[in-house]
């Protein structure tokens, strides 16, 4: 960790109006002044936990060594539910115990503490903002090297959510949904392009099915078909996405979160 | 005041997508490249002063002391109306002399002063952007520790507007109203814990009728109630707030800012 | 250039859910986590590269000199659009060669570079999110110092957009159009300051006609006119708008981005 100038990033569902995100920072920055603190989302949908978990897979790794990420999607905040954080090689992770975590890849160095000493919150803790008042102050303490193990005791393990698998039928069809919709429309699925490659058929002789239309173009660029024409694509973080070049795949599939697709050859 | 870093921070009614707000990062980065530069909120209503107030207040305090807080809603922009800095004990606030201040708590050693000196404004004023021609310079000149005193005299009062006032029946009960919605619809009202404490009735026994329901649930947790039910719950700053586990108070009961709840024993 | 705190700045269209925006300054804090990252705008319109110019050029002079300004507003991403790379005497510009940097001012020693060794990019390159693999990571380099000639072979020159030119008939009116609207539903023309003072009318006696109404006060602040009245005025870029005191002039008039509007004598 570059402990002059460490990373906290920021997910959360608490919108840009209120100002929620920036008193975290306040907090954090009364703390750490020379915290380096990145916005990844604050738009996440309110309370919509396997969004936030899918955000923060597609974007933790892309962070410097010894970044520190605070996810508050917290619906149970207030209640019983763990706070925990989740030390990999080469991040640390503050989170509800909730399974926005769940994609986050741990090996058998990995350690869950569940966040328990309120020596590192603010003195005085609220019902309903706990982003304010323990992940703020308790990252801040961390990106200045404190200890994790400071934070409380050891778990075993955290609640994980599974991404759906796609399936494969006899007839060597796959079926797959649709898992993550960006503000492009692009529809994300679950099948990767490593699922791809074991089927039987070449990239270009594949077909989908989705929302009643065929896609035959598999391409590398939107612009590998016409103006809001349809295509597939492997996006950027590795999975199938339906896209419309210079469109939006949702408005013309009407498609949505959980909607299938089927993928077989031409 | 951390000279090598001191904050700023940014309320306004610009939006994002302009990049108003950007612009003004970039005149203070221009002026002092280390300041900390955090947005508590771009997306204040246009031009209400009763919003950007409200979230002056829930956040200003959660930032470190020599923090330089800028609000600019502005409606009055261009006219006659005053610029004014704020200094209190901890913090200097900068805004437009309409009312966004009303909450900041003072004292006898606070001081304010009305910003006229334009050496610290840029060299050329527009008619209708003084958050980049005059705010930001001078917070920017205010962050390398310059004396608020050269901005221009002191005035001996600034604008107020109140917040409304819960009214205590001869029965006893207490009509309030919303004052503020936020992102998540939870309804945030002008009643105190501490008002709340001098009714001769004990929380557990309280029940308040907003929107033609009655809820008899004061917890301390969401998740005390039922998913999609309401209740009501302390907020973050001290004041009584509706709220739905999981769900939007404002949607469910179709209140907005200014609509009256009544809070009675059961 | 600052070469210990430099300024980046960012305009795209990735809007603020998925996390794109972020992800980019991950990239950028890994390779100088010095950098000072600024958002101008992450909320341009799908693929609208002309309002991405409209922005960027509004923005941009109001930056420290040495700023490196990324814009990505890139329909053509993982075609073989050109990346490109704009020096003027004050600052670096990185964009697709898309016409996005139509609207800087450039002179005889300013250079465009091609940018394509990917010596500077990440190791894998996405189809689809060239902000992550190669602007993130080219503009940190160069924010580190780096010359902006080991991107690539100089060009002679980058492709453009023109602004629509207004119209002077020969009877002395002016036609001129809307070319931006901004949050507040202010209409954005064509109509230069400049251009106004070559009429031979004096700025009191011009008359305008939007939308089917008549405008007759060309004022300098919103507040010269009752709340919810149309004035027009010279705006903070310097063209000529259309208001709405504490209102929206684009609700106001129903006009829209390439609407015509008139100017001439009472």
């Amino acid at each position: 960790m570059s402990k002059s100038q460490p990373t906290i990033t920021l997910i959360t569902d608490f919108g840009l109006q209120d100002g929620y995100a920036g008193i975290m920072k306040g907090v954090i920055a009364g703390i750490n002044p020379s915290a380096n603190i990145i916005d990844i989302s604050n738009m996440v949908e309110a309370q919509n936990i396997f969004q936030a978990a899918y955000i923060l897979n597609s974007s933790y790794k892309y962070f410097p060594k010894g970044t520190i990420h605070i996810v508050v999607v917290d619906p149970g905040v207030g209640s019983e539910r763990k706070i925990v954080c989740l030390k990999t090689d080469d991040y640390l992770f503050l989170a509800p115990d909730n399974g926005v975590l769940s994609f986050i890849t741990t090996n058998t160095s990995s350690s869950f503490t569940r966040v328990t000493n309120n020596e590192f919150f603010l003195p005085e803790l609220s019902n309903t903002f706990h982003g304010r008042d323990i992940f703020a102050p308790v990252a801040a303490h961390l990106s200045r090297g404190m200890n994790h193990q400071k934070l409380g005791e050891e778990i075993d393990k955290i609640r994980k959510i599974d991404l759906p698998k796609p399936i494969l039928s006899p007839g060597g069809d796959l079926t797959g949904e649709v898992i993550y919709i960006d503000h492009f429309g692009n529809l994300i699925t679950n099948i990767t392009s490593k699922i791809l490659n074991r089927l039987e058929v070449k990239l270009q002789k594949l077909s989908i099915i989705a929302g009643g239309k065929r896609i035959n173009t598999i391409g590398t660029s939107y612009t590998d078909v016409k103006e809001k024409d349809l295509l597939a694509i492997i996006g950027s973080t590795g999975f199938l996405e339906i896209s419309v070049n210079q469109g939006s795949a949702k408005n013309l599939l009407q498609l949505n979160k959980g909607d299938k697709l089927i993928i077989g050859s031409e």
